[in-house]
């Protein structure tokens, strides 16, 4: 399967995903408890993991599996990454409102950037560098707050706190990406078996976290179990399924393509989303729509495409026009 | 001189010229007749560069002149150009607001790069391309009208004559541009005998225009010549030698750089005046404007930059990604 493909199907996922949720709610609220859906979709990524892994057992050469110690401990930390995580989330909206929150997220495009070279030691060209702040500057754009709009939230005034949880978790949202990849690139275990574990531990800590959650406010909407399943719909369902599906092409991007890969995919999503929305939920589409959509395009184009077909070119014009004085002032004496 | 040198200038002085008209206003009204200002610039062009050729005479050798007719006759050519610009320019506006026309203005940054390569025949790379689009929506992107601004001028809701007017504009604003590069070029001809040429036949086209605007008006105004100087204060002589300056700064890029940089050059002095009017007129700052100045900064540094500094790097990362599912697969039949 060539990347592309997997990454432009991720592409499609997430973006349905924001809708199917909205989809999945009746006049604006949930029916059904939202926190158990990534739950369940842990527990489906598994479920799908463990069953192409026994069918993998199946063939021969039989699948590669790392199975000491050493090597599974490594694989409750991305959940773990995770959990800190959504509480620097919660944290940071007591100071941020939801809209500069929104832009801020797109600090982790440049973040993620930065631990990739670090951590995983990844070479960028200066044009790479440069199509990623792109991107993050393309995203953003997209979420300017047109003329006209209900709220205006101001985005320079709250505290510095908020800022700087804005900061720590576009920080961990990308560790989290990258200590992943290198988790699945380390070896060459079968993607399967390094699935299984991941996502064994994902739902240990998942269901730890509701379980937790309903002791924290005294158990007032009853244990976990008593609330699953409780007042789904068919779109609940396949809101849990496209979770549990896009995670699993995440899985396969962190192993057979890498973190900027991802990055590219989850933001062409969110700017899928927003022209959905146009002609789902009748929104006004807008000018700052349309430009953060060619920069983002423009972006892709500088990162992928091969440097040489970018500046192939005659020898001569490149520099002319940092050449160009000297020329003219060559002229003059001739004359 | 160095190109650049020159370029930093005129952005200096085109996000002057702004201000300084603003200032010239009285109670947000002006007290002198603002048509006469242009004219009054090209006298002051024509008089400069006269100077100047006289002072070039003095020296050995003496200015290189190109005097036949088959020569001069070019030189009315932009100040035509111009005259049916302005025109096609008050036309648009009766069909598009005042924020559609000044988005719409954007387009002029790709029509100059579309007739300099057409016409002057300049190639210019793929990465190049990409600077100029960029350029354009950077500097779009900083005219998003924000959130909370007082009127919602819809964008997408004018005409198609005005779309197709505002098209026009843009390529008869480049086309002048490109072609009076053409015109300093084409020969090895002092610029100031040049300039001599082209502010003669500006300012005569400048006063017909006037003249014409009176007759039309049935001369309620006065003649020209009555109302020049009328009401003049120190600002406007300062707004007259400011657009003047620009001008032969201008004239100067046109023959020892190119279009390009001057477009660059007043994209940047939009951008400048837009920062100025925050701290001169009170202004509140927007996030639209921050990310235009971004996306426009990179725009600069793809175009000018030496395209070997850009994808320098080593030979193995850059397709990493492409190549990385090819690996991956290696890899599992490895083990």
């Amino acid at each position: 399967m060539q990347w592309y493909f997997v990454a432009a199907l991720l592409t499609l996922l997430t973006s349905s995903q924001g809708i199917l949720t909205t989809l999945s709610q009746s006049n604006g609220k949930y029916k059904y408890d939202y926190a158990t859906v990534p739950f369940l979709a842990e527990i489906f990524k598994l479920l799908v993991s463990g069953f192409l892994l026994w069918k993998e057992g199946q063939t021969s050469p039989p699948p590669r599996k790392t199975t000491d110690w050493k090597s599974v401990r490594l694989f409750p930390i991305p959940s773990i990454i995770y959990l800190v995580h959504n509480n620097v989330q919660f944290a940071t909206l007591t100071f941020v409102d939801p809209s500069t929150y929104q832009i801020m997220g797109n600090l982790k495009i440049v973040t993620t950037g930065i631990l990739f070279r670090l951590f995983l030691r990844r070479k960028l060209s200066n044009l790479q560098w440069m199509a990623i702040i792109l991107l993050a500057l393309g995203t953003t754009t997209s979420q300017v707050k047109g003329c006209g709009e209900s709220s205006c939230d101001s985005l320079f005034s709250a505290p510095i706190e908020g800022y700087m949880l804005g900061l720590l978790s576009a920080c961990l949202s990308a560790l989290a990406g990258v200590y992943t990849e290198y988790l699945m690139k380390k070896n060459n275990d079968s993607l399967y078996w390094q699935n299984v574990q991941l996502y064994t531990f994902g739902a240990i800590f998942n269901m730890a976290w509701l379980l937790w959650e309903d002791f924290r406010v005294g158990f007032e909407k009853g244990v976990l179990w008593q609330r699953l399943f409780n007042g789904y719909t068919i779109m609940t369902w396949l809101v849990i399924l496209n979770l549990g599906s896009s995670g699993l092409l995440v899985s396969w991007l962190m192993k057979y393509a890498d973190n900027i890969v991802k990055v590219y995919s989850t933001s062409m999503a969110m700017l899928l989303t927003m022209v959905l929305s146009i002609y789902l939920f009748n929104i006004k589409p807008t000018m700052q729509l349309f430009l953060g959509i060619v920069i983002c395009i423009m972006s892709i184009h500088m990162y992928f495409v091969p440097a040489n077909m970018l500046v192939d070119l005659p020898t001569t014009s490149k520099s002319a026009s940092d050449s160009l004085s000297e020329v003219a002032v060559k002229r003059t004496t001739e004359s």
